[in-house]
């Protein structure tokens, strides 16, 4: 069993490439996988197949919206095994996997994915790194509420790209400030509002074009990039700046991507890593049961 | 450059197989080696090397204690790139990867390090897992200290095992009321009897040939597992048990070791897993610079 390992701004792969789609990824097996210490470690995996294939061996019930059989499709799964959607940085990466493979040899090509099809273009690939932008699709405001930080009230534009997020722009907040701000418990917010949870960034006006933010992701705490967290401050922030569109570049802890607001739509413009390529232990594989 | 990840009772490691000893292993290609997000991850790396070629190279200066030129030589290197002495769950999983890549077809042989020769004993090989015996040398008592731990004050022996312990054995402690304990920060200690630090491990008495014990590792917090630790807690255990030899079984949250002290030296045997084998990005390691 081949795989790669690579990441988008620190929000780091694993990835299976799975042409007939054979491998059965059980919660189990992502989650040995996905363990740092007893596995090779991951934010997620990402299996490579054609949306065809998967539709054919039942991975997938069918395809998606937009998405065609033989286009490459993005199996995600987060590191506890369960399905995701989708995963703005993951696709940065697998369209570089795809190229860096020579499973794909044109500069713009759609990845499936479970959220619909995601145009990607890849800039450049040079030597073990990509240039790649993503089309995130819709980006949806919800109108204004607030959370709590560290005792830090924050008011922000609730924002939907695919999933909940709650973008807080402080006016007065500088890059040193953020970077302080005490983000390792849950922020509070309005579960009226969110009733299914929701994704919290606190950052920085739009100053020379860019954002410096930090996110707490739901479920999982604060990490170190979200791709779809960066489309969502980037939405709110060009907000706060009175404008409905935009390019805003974005700072995470991780890095920073470019994000563009037009038509109700993102794109997130930003780099891939590949950093190893291997097989696993097929006797270790096989005793993770299933 | 090949690679190979594996652990021993999840305290992970990249291993290098380099047998003519021309990596530059620098702190910052080490620590980028180790990053879980931005490298492969792992606690440590053992670069594998025959001794009398990394002293012809100038890795080593002088041949340590006991190691011979033709001696297997484990490498190693912490997370943040600083050398260190010895690992006993690293020379496991190094001893492991000898047999496992070929390098090595006895059973019983030397490993050398900076802290001296370690003879091994490699019981089984059987799939991904071997079974391993590591001499761990000379276990040194140095009196009684206190550590407070959450509030709560616990006595224990100071023990040297290359490294300075202080291994509490808790008579009333249950293995359930030990996992409670909160062990998010460092212990307090009595600076003036370790001046360099100390690794602190809290623990049950033996209890049907075992004891259950977490660690905290000094400058790097509670670790799943560690090798000297796992002596220190056993040798105290035995004492607290009225006796200064005796084998004793040791859980920690990583797995279980069965440590064995006699004539005032310890022998480690415990599980080794490797996970997968590959190549490095040859432009990624070539960008991390020196």
């Amino acid at each position: 069993m081949q795989f790669a390992k690579g990441h988008g701004t620190q929000n780091d792969f694993v990835i299976l490439p799975d042409l007939d789609a054979t491998i059965e990824l059980t919660e189990a097996r992502v989650s040995a996988l996905c363990d740092r210490n007893r596995g090779i470690g991951a934010d997620g995996v990402l299996r490579v197949a054609r949306a065809g294939v998967l539709v054919e061996t039942g991975v997938l019930d069918v395809l998606p919206d937009g998405v065609e059989a033989d286009h490459w499709f993005m199996d995600y799964r987060n590191a506890d095994g369960s399905v995701a959607e989708m995963c703005g940085n993951g696709v940065r990466v697998f369209a570089h996997f795809l190229r860096a493979s020579g499973l794909e040899s044109g500069d713009e090509f759609v990845v499936g994915s479970r959220a619909g099809a995601r145009p990607v273009i890849v800039h450049s690939v040079a030597g073990a790194t990509a240039d790649v932008t993503v089309a995130m699709g819709a980006v949806r405001e919800l109108g204004t509420s607030t959370a709590t930080v560290a005792g830090q009230e924050f008011t922000g534009l609730g924002i939907d790209v695919g999933n909940p997020h709650l973008a807080c722009v402080s006016d007065d907040l500088t890059a040193a400030a953020l970077a302080e701000l005490d983000l390792t418990t849950a922020p509070e917010f309005d579960a009226s509002f969110f009733e299914h949870g929701v994704n919290v960034e606190i950052l920085t006006p739009i100053r020379d074009g860019g954002v410096d933010m930090r996110v707490y992701e739901r479920g999982v705490g604060e990490t170190r990039s979200c791709g779809t967290g960066t489309v969502a401050a980037a939405a709110a922030a060009l907000r706060a700046d009175g404008r409905a569109e935009g390019e805003v570049r974005v700072r995470v802890p991780g890095g920073e991507v470019v994000v563009t607001v037009a038509d109700g739509s993102a794109t997130l413009r930003g780099p891939s890593v590949l950093v190893a390529s291997g097989s696993l232990d097929e006797s270790w594989w096989s005793s993770l049961g299933r």
